[in-house]
């Protein structure tokens, strides 16, 4: 007899079902007994005789025979009244971890992360996934559509991608190589060889030396890049039209796991472009906060955030033309405006989720600015020596997918938006 | 103006056009030049006025403003007449390192992947990776339909999935960390942390201090898990399934590049599923071919492979029932045939593809299994502890993308089927 799964019980036409899952809950009531049975799809009452129950325990995994029954006291007006149990995965443990059939997991989040496979298990910690997911699907999906091609590219490398620092270094057949901070170099690369416009969604890594509710040793990277762009404001356009198709495909696929968040995303209709400069007078002016030179701190983002969102109903808001100084050596000076870039970060609820900006595409500028830099040409020939053969004007970004995740539920630390996160203290499970 | 696809100008409805792209080859007749423009979607033909000719060099970046003219003798049966051509990226090269206007590279494939930005320009090798991407394409269809959820895990490891040899290690904050091998054991976790049937499209590494045509040191590993099986015939059925899929949905959405190839790719009715120990008999008897204890060798492979098209018509077989000894600690070993396992690979044109099977889901005989392989239990802790907690019997499998897609495409060395390998050899570009 073919499985049902949970959600499919009120459209099979059968009476006589087979369920499979996990015990969620035990209803002992002496005369008449109650489980609740778990799968990925959602949770079903079972009617057991009291003989069936000796076994069972919570988190066993079992089969289910049994008749469907309508039951308006049942949650979703289902119930099974069943006639056969069988245990096909035993619990064994002597004490779960923690509760995991409660409104709320009673346990510190590094606790839950310890024991991930019993945290996942409830479905409101397992919505976050799904979520995840869906974004994907929305960024392949709207890219696809804009003749975007999906491309991976190697994240062993040869050498430092963004000037060497927070790098993890890799013994790489007895040489030393790096695991890559980003796929740039490469993502440009695939732009000049022919793809013209190219997304990747891969790990990217950051050894950084420190712990913080925002970052991650290991995240996945949800990469751009285009080319023949006029300028920068066309990658900027290209991630707000992803943005708004994401919030509608979210609204339509995600409709049950928003609402265990109580999230109701509001329409987009567009992303203030304010300078970098203008933004760090406005809130020196606005909240009498002072910011580092050519760039917003942790503090300054969110206060900026607010002030956005005060201003013009925005969640979002891009930060443009960044100081050269500022920027990587491969990013494009604003020809109409001294010292800066074409460049601009997007934050998203006071914190920063993407770094993008048009890159330098002629060859020549790309050897001085890198002698500019301080940097020798020679140490970046695999990526300079094809800007020699017709590279189009291109530009680009990037999206921490954990940290979209994590702001779009409004979730309180990264970790919570990885499966099983990777920081400067974690590295099991 | 808004540029338009040269794949588009046959349906686009104004005349005048702007078309952007390399410029692939240059016919310079005296009182008629035509160009050819290649973007990322075809190649089309422009007539420019001799003067217009002087600074353009074979793949310069150009725009073309011009008017969309019907011409029986052009490809497609359109050209452009050129009004205006700009120079968006200079070709500032001395000498190509080889030409991709001809209907072959002339040049070795090492030579080839040094300069990679170059050889992809070729719409006949960009097209492997369209095949590429239709592939994973097809496998998240595939899967989303029945259920499975996409999940990433991390490929920083703190000990050895497999066994701790052909591992790259990496310095993790000091400590020392191991790249994944293959999402073995988070997969797993993932299935019992309540997903049930997972699947994961990400980077698997492996330090084979060797170098052949079929293997790579980073590749794309397509892997699948799935929960509350009855057997691994289950498994099998699923990537059975897949597999007719991906054929179809190959058919429809790479017609051109399966042409190019000169592919045709034939329904595939069903799948034989042949226990190891016959399939060595059979090569014996019929080849006189020994192979070692408890594998075929690749000779082997590729023998029985011929063996399995003339007697079955089929380019793929599935090897069942491979003994215990052959195989990972955590496989599930046969209850009804002595000294095998319920595991398989699945052999495509002479080569392993797929390696897949059961594995145990019982707590007590997973520890003892460890031992049996002469393996401390300890070690693998972060591991066999969700065992405890009624972990459902389950499968799964792994296809290396580029091994499919090598041989999909009759493709004669796994490089191909790579943007930018990594091997033995080669870090960079």
């Amino acid at each position: 007899m073919e499985r049902v799964l949970i959600k499919d019980l009120g459209s099979v036409k059968q009476d006589k079902v087979l369920v499979k899952g996990w015990i969620h809950k035990i209803h002992n009531l002496g005369s008449v007994n109650f489980l609740q049975l778990r799968d990925k799809s959602g949770i079903v009452q079972i009617v057991i005789d009291k003989e069936n129950l000796n076994d069972l325990r919570i988190e066993t995994s079992i089969e289910v025979l049994g008749t469907k029954v309508f039951n308006e006291k049942a949650p979703q007006g289902i119930e099974i009244q069943a006639e056969k149990i069988k245990i096909v995965g035993k619990a064994t443990y002597e004490m779960m971890p923690f509760e995991i059939n409660k409104r709320e997991i009673n346990a510190a989040l590094e606790v839950q992360l310890d024991n991930r496979v019993i945290s996942l298990r409830k479905p409101k910690i397992r919505a976050i996934f799904k979520i995840q997911e869906e974004i994907e699907e929305a960024f392949r999906k709207y890219l696809k559509e804009k003749d975007f091609s999906q491309v991976h590219t190697p994240k062993i490398i040869d050498s430092s991608t963004e000037g060497g620092s927070e790098m993890f270094t890799v013994d790489y057949f007895g040489s030393r190589a790096f695991l890559a901070q980003s796929p740039q170099f490469y993502k440009q690369m695939m732009v000049g060889a022919g793809f013209e416009r190219v997304y990747e969604i891969g790990h990217a890594y950051r050894a950084e030396p420190h712990n913080t509710w925002r970052h991650l040793s290991e995240y996945v990277s949800l990469d751009v890049e285009m080319g023949f762009i006029e300028d920068e404001n066309d990658i900027m356009d290209v991630e707000k039209g992803f943005l708004q198709y994401l919030f509608k495909h979210l609204k339509q696929t995600c409709k049950k796991e928003l609402e265990m968040y109580g999230i109701d995303l509001k329409d987009m209709p567009s992303i203030p472009r304010i300078p970098l400069a203008a933004a760090q007078a406005i809130i020196l002016e606005k909240y009498d906060k002072k910011s580092p030179v050519g760039n917003l701190d942790a503090e300054g983002e969110k206060l900026f955030s607010k002030y956005v969102k005060e201003t013009y109903n925005s969640d979002f808001v891009f930060l443009t033309q960044y100081p050269i100084s500022k920027r990587p050596m491969y990013t494009l000076p604003h020809d109409e405006i001294e010292g800066v870039t074409r460049s601009f970060d997007l934050i998203y609820k006071g914190l920063e989720i993407t770094t993008g900006g048009q890159r330098i595409h002629e060859y020549d500028m790309l050897i001085e600015n890198i002698k500019k830099f301080r940097l020798n040409p020679e140490d970046f020939k695999f990526y300079t020596d094809f800007f020699q053969y017709g590279m189009p004007p291109h530009g680009g970004f990037a999206i921490g997918l954990e940290r979209l995740t994590m702001k779009i539920l409004d979730l309180q630390n990264i970790r919570e938006a990885a499966l099983l996160p990777r920081d400067l203290k974690r590295m099991t499970p």
